[in-house]
């Protein structure tokens, strides 16, 4: 009778230990694969306290390129949707504008002549939708555009289209006590006006592109920041590793990128000591999202921000890339 | 019987709540005054739930200047006593300065013509002293030197010159839910090495005076971060709240100071809605710190970085000038 009530003891607690196993499945929108597998072994060999390669709770710093690794990218990245859909309040206020290029295609609405404009007539939109106000005045319109703004695609507001395996990666991480950043590309003040909703990551762990303000005072003699059309921080490419430097000072100890962007800042992040994650966001999959990059399988002078050579780069040195299509039961939270 | 027990119950809890209450001062080293009880009554407003100045634990965040208000500033702020103690190293490297203003006058050791430098021949000195290396040779240059200087007066390490009455101020805000800055004019990567350790604030929580870093690769191919002559951030004045925004992304609901450089800050700081503390810390305590700014009595052509006018502005805004003869009990942790 002992040896019986022992085995049924232990057989409860091994019932219970499974059943714990199966609900704390941090990650369960991923498919068991490489990229899963390297996600968990990365966050329990670096909060072991007792292993090699343990970090303290201090330096767990984990930050994320947004624009195609956190949401949707395509057609076009959603602050230049939001900065097109600007234009005609701008050239409202300056008349000439409306005969002047690049303003004179965006407000011809020639959705084909728009895609076809160059990087610096682009800059030109950016610069003149995202300048020229206070900051409360950007926020509170920028705001209004997020909330009714719908994806061309999905007819959803764009604060729908996270990742769900992302976002369970985000919060995983944090679960482990590491602090998510955002690295993006995108405009810092727009992104941090959804990330805390949206990820779960408050204004000051946004590093973005970023312009100066200037502080000033309104006419009630209440303090004002002016946002002026000069660039402080260009948060693409080497401004990545640039702008973590000044707005966190720590090397990040796990790196998610989708593109060319991002490259040093999964260089940066690899070249310290210990343990390091770098991981690429493969687009391959047209059905539930897009296929771009290297799942072309085109020549790199067609591809867009995932070459090839960026691919091999991975290859080399032990970057992980998940695919969309192998590695993700689901892609969004709305996904059957 | 039974009415003496309950009394003796009574006193043994007023006994226990009396001796909970002492043990509990948040602000030992503070006398009991308005300093004191504005600081108390702020944390009480904002952190009481069912009250009607009560802030969301996310949006706690309390901005503190360095130099003057967190730890001595006299003679020199102590990153200048640092750039002037590399001269000579820069000088070795470039023997050609030697000959050259302000290098020159630096190199002669006279300390009276070093102090009467004007600040363009000083900045001169930061730039050639705080750029043209990686960021880890300056790290570790800095590290060695904070762990040897002494000053001048005290004798001691400069981490150890905090105002004990500021470190319990920080410690109680965080006890409470607040996330604690450092704004300041000082190099932002210099203020990083010490600021966990002397303050408990981490270097992501250090906001400062930035130049421009460039990313590249050392002779093995490693990513290096290289210090450039280049001005991002200068962090005094408009350039606080400008820093503040960029770095943080939030209004301060508490912010103090104790110079005409965060007059911006304290004024940005108290225009939020609700509850703010502005507070400046004035210097009138000769014998155990310095006395200088309206402490003296002087015309405002004479005083340094607390003006007669700036002690005006306080008063008519209601920001609380904490006097450190009157308002602390101590000024350093080593004081009897």
């Amino acid at each position: 009778m002992e040896s019986r009530g022992t085995l049924r003891r232990a057989m409860v607690l091994v019932l219970a230990a499974t059943q714990a196993y199966a609900q704390a499945d941090p990650l369960p929108s991923w498919n068991d694969g490489p990229a899963k597998k390297a996600i968990i072994a990365f966050v329990q060999a670096t909060t072991t306290p007792s292993g090699p390669r343990f970090v303290a709770p201090e330096a767990r710093v984990a930050t994320f390129d947004q624009d195609g690794t956190l949401w949707v990218e395509h057609p076009v990245y959603t602050q230049l949707m939001y900065s097109l859909d600007r234009v005609p309040a701008v050239v409202a206020k300056k008349p000439e504008l409306a005969a002047v290029e690049p303003f004179k295609t965006v407000m011809s609405g020639d959705r084909e002549a728009i895609a076809k404009l160059p990087m610096p007539e682009l800059e030109k939109i950016l610069a003149a939708t995202l300048s020229g106000m206070t900051v409360e005045q950007f926020n509170a319109e920028a705001k209004k555009w997020l909330a009714t703004a719908k994806h061309p695609r999905w007819k959803r507001p764009y604060t729908e289209l996270a990742y769900q395996p992302m976002l369970e990666v985000l919060k995983y991480l944090r679960a482990n006590g590491y602090k998510t950043y955002i690295v993006t590309g995108g405009g810092q003040d727009f992104v941090r006006l959804y990330s805390e909703e949206m990820y779960g990551i408050p204004p000051e762990q946004v590093v973005g592109t970023a312009g100066a303000t200037t502080y000033g005072y309104d006419k009630n003699g209440s303090p004002v920041l002016t946002k002026e059309p000069k660039l402080l921080l260009n948060d693409n490419n080497a401004g990545k590793p640039e702008g973590i430097h000044l707005m966190i000072g720590r090397q990040p100890y796990a790196a998610f990128g989708n593109s060319t962007g991002d490259k040093q800042m999964l260089e940066y992040t690899r070249s310290g000591d210990g343990t390091r994650l770098a991981m690429l966001v493969l687009h391959d999959d047209a059905s539930r999202e897009y296929a771009y990059g290297p799942a072309l399988g085109l020549p790199d002078s067609k591809v867009g921000t995932f070459t090839q050579a960026l691919y091999g780069e991975a290859q080399k040195k032990g970057w992980i890339v998940i695919s969309m299509k192998s590695d993700w039961k689901r892609v969004f939270a709305f996904d059957p």
